[in-house]
């Protein structure tokens, strides 16, 4: 976990504002690329990679929901999976699955299997 | 379902921004246009389709409910109907028929059925 | 109920933009006239009416709660009553009231006597 | 309670915009000076008094949390104490008390002795 | 507690914008340090350190998540811990845990030690 004084860094590292199917989320390159294997630390890893596109206010454009990518990018913040109760935990599989979060998508495949009950009628497909 | 390597191709596609009653989703073209029935495949299949109005930052208008539109959009990326709890499913539906997403609307009637108990009050007219 | 058909007009009609109490709603004129007796049917009948003022952006000042005109404002887009879990009805109503749209005020009052039970605490004045 | 009449007044009425804690909301003078004991009818009963800071965009700032002082200023649209489901009343009760509105106080002190059950763990200090 | 002639000081302190997360909090210099030994009163007791940036509009850069910093920044503002209903309080014990705000970590532990049963299943990591 981050210290006070990992904290300090904020002051060295790049700081990158996403634009989130319409939403903002400000956040740094450190965070992103937290999980090697994911999509984000492919998209961010290198400064001005090839594919990235931005919206006129310099935003990182991403094509998802973003209710569902909050505690995807906070699981990133700090390795914590901390969802809200009302939110659809198959929202953030969806979304941890989409950005190939492999340890967080199972962690929520054990959540969701140990919530619902077999007489469960929420929506899913 | 959408995997990393067609995320690459976000580079390629057109981004759309969706003024929904005052809030703004940002998408691309290839999303609105996945349902070839729709409402929204009929607005969005070629650029510059005449009767599309645009506020002053570019945004297409559309006089709905964010609220109820938000999974709509998203079933439109991934294909899955998910909804928070707490959020009416008979917005969405009214949602789903007005955009002419019939698939979905048939879907959201099933789920409406099995989860409203006989003696459910909640608002409906 | 509003067809795609009728949704082309969106390209002929005018489109506003409320700010109440310091959000944006944005729909269109025929929208806010649907209700003929209403408050907002008075504001908005003819354009450039005396007495409504508007922020610098050009969206008309209306001091009322914007949670609870949003479910007002769906009612007048396709004329059904849908409101979300744990939003107040009371709230709802009196925002019904205010704007004097008799025959939803009168479909709230049912809901809510339905709706709560005699031994109910739900802070009412 | 305002009448749609009234409603007409607020083309000569001030409008003024506050930021509390970084939420815009928008009001209007008469709205704030409505509890004329309170600390609000104090800050803005006169135009331009000594010790109001506004922000780049000329929104009073004030240091509190924006959640809790939604039901504070429609309260003071239209004298109802109305919370949606979720809120937290000790939250709103103590806005209500910085900012000197006595009759809202107790009012929420007796809906609270009335919603909290003796056995209740919900975070208090 | 503060006192309406508190406020007052308003006009002569300090106002401070943070972005956290992608949101944007307004607070005072006077609030962030309220806390001697938290990260926060490191972070701002004095004016331009070295080791804090900005955004393109000024407020001080946060990667952490919005939604949990709110109870944390009222915590600040008057002692209080006051949190809404679904609101995890594992992610706002993180927070200031993070922030190091020890007196309120210790108090949230107590709380959630107490409000959840051992049957419990909400995500945890």
């Amino acid at each position: 976990l981050e210290s006070p004084h990992e904290f300090h860094s904020w002051a060295h590292t790049d700081w990158i504002t996403l634009n989130v199917g319409g939403r903002r989320f400000t956040t740094t390159r450190s965070t992103l690329v937290k999980e090697p294997e994911s999509m984000l630390a492919h998209m961010f890893r290198d400064k001005d990679v090839w594919g990235n596109k931005q919206d006129e206010q310099g935003a990182y454009l991403i094509d998802r929901s973003p209710d569902y990518f909050e505690p995807i990018l906070n699981y990133l913040r700090h390795g914590q999976l901390i969802i809200n109760d009302g939110i659809n935990l198959l929202g953030v599989l969806e979304e941890a699955r989409f950005f190939g979060i492999e340890r967080l998508a199972e962690q929520l495949e054990g959540v969701i299997k140990n919530s619902q009950p077999p007489e469960d009628h929420s929506p899913i497909s």
